[in-house]
């Protein structure tokens, strides 16, 4: 072929999630955007918080725009990670430190980074279903392989005998994502807790590591006092990918982080290999200004 | 190993060009940034144009800010690629449309996805020395090899004896870069249609397809009515990679475009082509509040 076959196949198959959006779209444009209920890409219904437009403005008005819309560091901005690895700890009261943290474009952008990052050729990923079809197409990209272990039927909880049959010696890592896209699901304390103790044994059998990888775009999204536990406390080989944008509603601004565990066994080394992946797709950095936001 | 070989290679090296602005942050920090010159990453010395500054703002107060910081297409928004082909059809004649135009997070993130587009595993790339030194880190990404193409050294010019001699039945690509990072060297009229004229020879030759992949973060930056020849007028199976960074003095922000030359044969799949790349790094897309800064 005269092209890249794969990279084909995904362009002219297309993501399910995108078609929808795109034909929302086009609904919208024929009988008015206040008909249509778009439940495809997750773009909020709210909008971002007063003191994000606040800041944004306040920036715009004090700050060197040379600076302001000026190159960061690749890994972001040195006060915007440590504002960010401050924030980590102060929640979850996790010892980390800017150089724990890397400025992506986003969750899908930190998932893409921290599997190139982890992933050798043919190694096992494994992904709960149901799970975010691009899952899929990031895992494969970094030349690994998907596995999926099925949920309970009765409540799409982890099915843990399932989960433990799936591990081999060729498993690399394995995603969560609590709140999950697209079931709603929560992993509770108990349930994190076995996980965790499950991939401990695991990489004790295997006399490897295994990582475990929280996809946590929809974090602050829970309600009625419902707690999500902060993987790095119960699992030293994690790393956690997140994105402000369902948090600040602001999805089209690409901006979001991946953390490792500091207190991972070569945690330095694997943030290097994040560095690394973060060339390979070309410095798609976070954007400058909201950076700014974030830190201040 | 127990990550990546590869990406941890690359993040333990570290670019160059991201060291020496990282030790220029060191003495800044040290010494005050007005003693500083900073020739890394190509930060600009100017401001950005006051119009951005002043759509930005304008913006911010006037739109829906669900709308002006939510997902845009994929592919970037309708109304932002309309601006870019219009402009591209205006200033060069290219009878260009909004679905030839794949808007990303800068010339960098350009060049990953048009290469994962194109290359085929151990098919060759070739690039002409002096050369941005991560063009290497993008084309052994796609899977590609790099050919380097030696300049003459009175002028630093193309070489086309070298450059005739280094094309062979697995080249896939070539890239230029005009005017030059590092070297500043500005390609005339003549020598853009001697490159596509034995561009065209050697497609002839070998019966598949070369792509031409014009990287142009610098096409504004040219001075005493000095003009850059744009590539598609010159052969079709251009594809051109830009980024707002320069021009406008935004390159924190990640703004550019990719742009397939509409008279390229089979040119809507390779469109297709440059949407699943860009699916497979993980939606890297432009940042939405700027890409509504390009279409005002």
């Amino acid at each position: 072929m005269e092209i890249n076959e794969k990279a084909y196949g995904l362009g002219s198959k297309r993501s399910i999630i995108r078609e929808i959006f795109e034909y929302g779209k086009k609904r919208s444009a024929e009988i008015g955007a206040e008909n249509v209920y778009d439940f495809s890409l997750g773009n909020p219904s709210v909008e971002p918080p007063r003191i994000v437009v606040n800041t944004v403005k306040k920036l715009l008005k004090t700050e060197n725009s040379i600076l302001l819309h000026g190159y960061t560091s690749a890994q972001g901005d040195q006060g915007t990670r440590k504002a960010v690895a401050d924030s980590i700890k102060g929640r979850f009261g996790v010892d980390i430190t800017p150089d724990h943290i890397y400025m992506t474009c986003g969750a899908a952008a930190s998932l893409t980074i921290s599997l190139k990052a982890v992933l050798n050729p043919d190694e096992e990923c494994i992904v709960f279903a149901p799970f975010f079809t691009e899952y899929r197409v990031f895992i494969e990209n970094a030349g690994g392989k998907v596995v999926v272990s099925e949920p309970k039927q009765s409540d799409l909880q982890i099915d843990f005998k399932d989960f433990k049959g799936r591990i081999n010696a060729k498993t690399r890592a394995v995603i969560v994502n609590s709140p999950n896209n697209p079931s709603g699901v929560v992993y509770s304390l108990k349930t994190i807790e076995k996980l965790c103790e499950i991939l401990k044994e695991k990489e004790r059998e295997y006399g490897k590591t295994i990582y475990l990888i929280s996809d946590e775009p929809y974090r602050e999204l829970v309600y009625n006092g419902v707690k999500v536990p902060y993987v790095m406390n119960y699992y030293d080989d994690a790393i956690v990918c997140y994105s402000f944008s369902k948090a600040l509603s602001l999805p089209g601004e690409r901006i979001g982080y991946i953390a490792v565990n500091p207190a991972m066994k070569g945690c330095g080394n694997v943030y290097l290999a994040v560095c690394g992946a973060g060339r390979m797709l070309g410095y798609v950095c976070a954007p400058s200004l909201f950076q700014q936001v974030i830190k201040h």
